[in-house]
């Protein structure tokens, strides 16, 4: 790809990255005046308005691409397709707490070519380009440099309904006796960018939807981290995925091995 | 106490509040450089330097009156003290994430007159004056209006290190099989300030620190709440304390009788 393709790619997915933290912002507001129970229908709605949005922009500025989104897709089976959580960390965003994010992935092939993330609540902007680095507004990222003994593993908010690899009594243990902290946050994508900032060093992802994880996977990598499958492979992010392991690269097989010796049976 | 002395007392916190702001953000930039190891001492050094600065402005601006703070107090025998967590959530700002915040109370004979919690990473900022209301960012807000069956309760994102009455095992099997929601979050202002803007609806604090609770009691009752002891009692705030409940005042009772009945015993 050129550096004008790709400059014209990057300018779209930061454009719409600010168009849906203002959408996000606007939604917000209004679930508080709209109602008071814990409900998912702002966050549904505000989904789908970001979602829509995309793929009516994408027809128009990049007409022979294709969308793979949460909410809706279009021309999902074409070879150059966006993948787009509008909104990741449902909870986060239901719950006003600041950790929910818009995630944009381009993608082509199955791999992951540029990723845009962004956190409207703090105005942190992240990108990650192909063999060119990843960076929060505008500034270089790394992960850390932890190794397993000291590292720093982050789990899901909701460890009952969301079982995490990491979160069934046998892996807490191994992970909290073996010198590591263990914490829960919601977020998923938020989680990611903790990781590819050095804050964070470690998560599993138990589910197969390839929008919550294909922008993680390049800015975590282009940030020296390491992402696949649950069991170690690499894969596809332009279709079903068999979950992820997300890290600073150091601790990724002990991640695969606490899943696959520890993980919650049938989930 | 009269209206202009009030003024002044709170053109006093709301300053405190935005200085200790610039020194979080200025130590956790600094964190990024220094190390990066999970260590406690650049919040450490952050935490002492917001609460010297704290008791330096005290002497000067408030000379009759002493501090109560987390890490150093002045004259905490006085019946007007300021009662400081410099910062609350030292895992939020080790980890990065937007949760770590300012707390300041004004105390008058252990019952506090006059609240501002700061939240740096979102530039929110909450006040509480007795009898007056509370506000975020100069907007009045609300507790929530939902009862047990439909609440939301917060507790600690490490439940495991810091067992809350909350996340015994029975205690988790009580609250989400009558229908209520529980999601694991850093900090315990932050959690008090989602109760105070009706984000979440209750919840418990195990320890007997008062500068973790004294701004958040205040805050959270004039937004319509209750805040108790564990055991439901009114308790001062200028020595320790017994504990906290935190709620929307609907579900109080029920949270009082999970920690009577389920807390983890011998913490």
């Amino acid at each position: 790809m050129d550096d004008k393709t790709l400059e014209s790619l990057r300018e779209f997915a930061v454009s719409m990255a600010h168009e849906a933290g203002d959408i996000m912002r606007k939604f917000s507001d209004m679930d508080h005046q709209v109602e008071r129970k814990l409900d998912n229908s702002p966050v549904t709605i505000a989904d789908k308005t970001i979602n829509s949005r995309l793929i009516e922009r994408v027809k128009q500025e990049f007409p022979e691409h294709g969308v793979l989104g949460e909410e809706e897709s279009y021309e999902s089976g074409r070879s150059s397709l966006w993948v787009c959580d509008p909104i990741d960390g449902t909870v986060s965003f239901i719950l006003h707490t600041p950790q929910s994010m818009f995630s944009l992935a381009f993608v082509v092939d199955g791999e992951v070519q540029l990723a845009v993330t962004y956190n409207p609540w703090t105005d942190e902007l992240f990108e990650g380009a192909k063999g060119k680095g990843a960076t929060k507004n505008g500034k270089p990222i790394h992960v850390s440099d932890r190794k397993w003994g000291e590292a720093i593993i982050v789990s899901t908010s909701d460890p009952v309904h969301k079982p995490y690899p990491t979160d069934s009594p046998e892996a807490t243990f191994k992970i909290r006796s073996e010198g590591n902290k263990l914490f829960h946050l919601a977020g998923c994508v938020f989680k990611g960018m903790m990781i590819a900032q050095g804050h964070g060093d470690g998560y599993t992802f138990p589910y197969f939807t390839a929008h919550d994880i294909a922008a993680t996977k390049l800015i975590v990598e282009e940030a020296g981290g390491k992402v696949s499958s649950l069991s170690g492979k690499e894969q596809r992010y332009d279709k079903n995925i068999d979950g992820a392991i997300v890290s600073n690269g150091l601790i990724h097989d002990e991640l695969i091995k606490i899943t696959s010796d520890y993980a919650y049976s049938g989930d």
